[in-house]
């Protein structure tokens, strides 16, 4: 069977015998969570999070883009969240490419450069900060006062609180 | 205690029995995951994904922005992925607001339009054969040859999979 079949086939048994029940479409909790698309971090089971708690966003390296904010932006005026928490986490792949490396291949395989930022960082703590940063700064997003950042230890499971000034 | 500080403490709580482990940053299944930031669809559990297993891309619709060509970009080229699996659910945010009308509302608030597109949609399954659309004629992304779109409904728990020509 091949992969997404499997799923299919694991998405029946999870279903079958749970009863229908409807959760409002607002995050219980008031809170996004900002996180890389690193298969190794679990989000609801790592922070004990339940169904229907809080938003979760996920891209490559959990940097906050354009799409971030307009997620955010979504998540706040339309869906009652109020803080952000953002979690980068030990090795990524994020630490394995740079931008003009990795724009480069890019360009090469399809002729073209990408206009969007490619978005690699070299210390995962600054680039934590950076992200705190982006927030607090957005005028798009109304609520910026609690807004903090994460290193989560792949190995250990851990979340470890970034300074930010 | 504030929501973070819980959530924290839930982390550490999960972590202390743990004992260390590293798995692979290159997801064993080879599958990247794109779906919505919604509060009420963890995958992971949904699916029966385990840790370190397919790379999950989040936000605000699970529809393929720019980031999301990014974050696929460095999935399939760096970290070995070579399906794509999209999943869009019911009861969205996104269903509930318009282009138009969101773009209004943030320039308002901000004094200028952002540059972002807001990606509201009126109907799912359109914007599941719209966001499959974008990853298959996309020259960044390597291997399209296995994308696939579901619906995913919060109430049942179950995946649909919706037709694409």
């Amino acid at each position: 069977m091949d992969t997404i079949d499997e799923l299919l086939a694991n998405n029946r048994a999870f279903a079958e015998p749970l009863a229908d029940r409807h959760l409002d479409v607002e995050p219980s909790r008031r809170l996004a969570i900002v996180t890389c698309m690193d298969s190794r971090l679990d989000v609801f089971v790592a922070l004990g999070l339940g169904d229907g708690e809080a938003h979760v966003l996920r891209n490559a390296g959990g940097i906050v883009t354009d799409d971030t904010i307009r997620s955010l932006a979504i998540s706040q005026r339309k869906l009652g969240t109020r803080e952000v928490m953002l979690i980068h986490h030990t090795d990524c792949g994020m630490e394995k490419i740079t931008d003009d490396g990795f724009r480069a291949e890019l360009e090469e395989a399809a002729g073209a450069a990408p206009e969007f930022p490619i978005g690699a960082f070299a210390d995962t703590d600054d680039a934590v900060r950076e992200s705190v940063h982006r927030v607090r700064t957005s005028p798009f997003i109304p609520h910026r006062d609690v807004v903090r950042g994460f290193v989560y230890d792949v190995d250990t499971h851990r979340l470890r609180e970034v300074a930010v000034a």
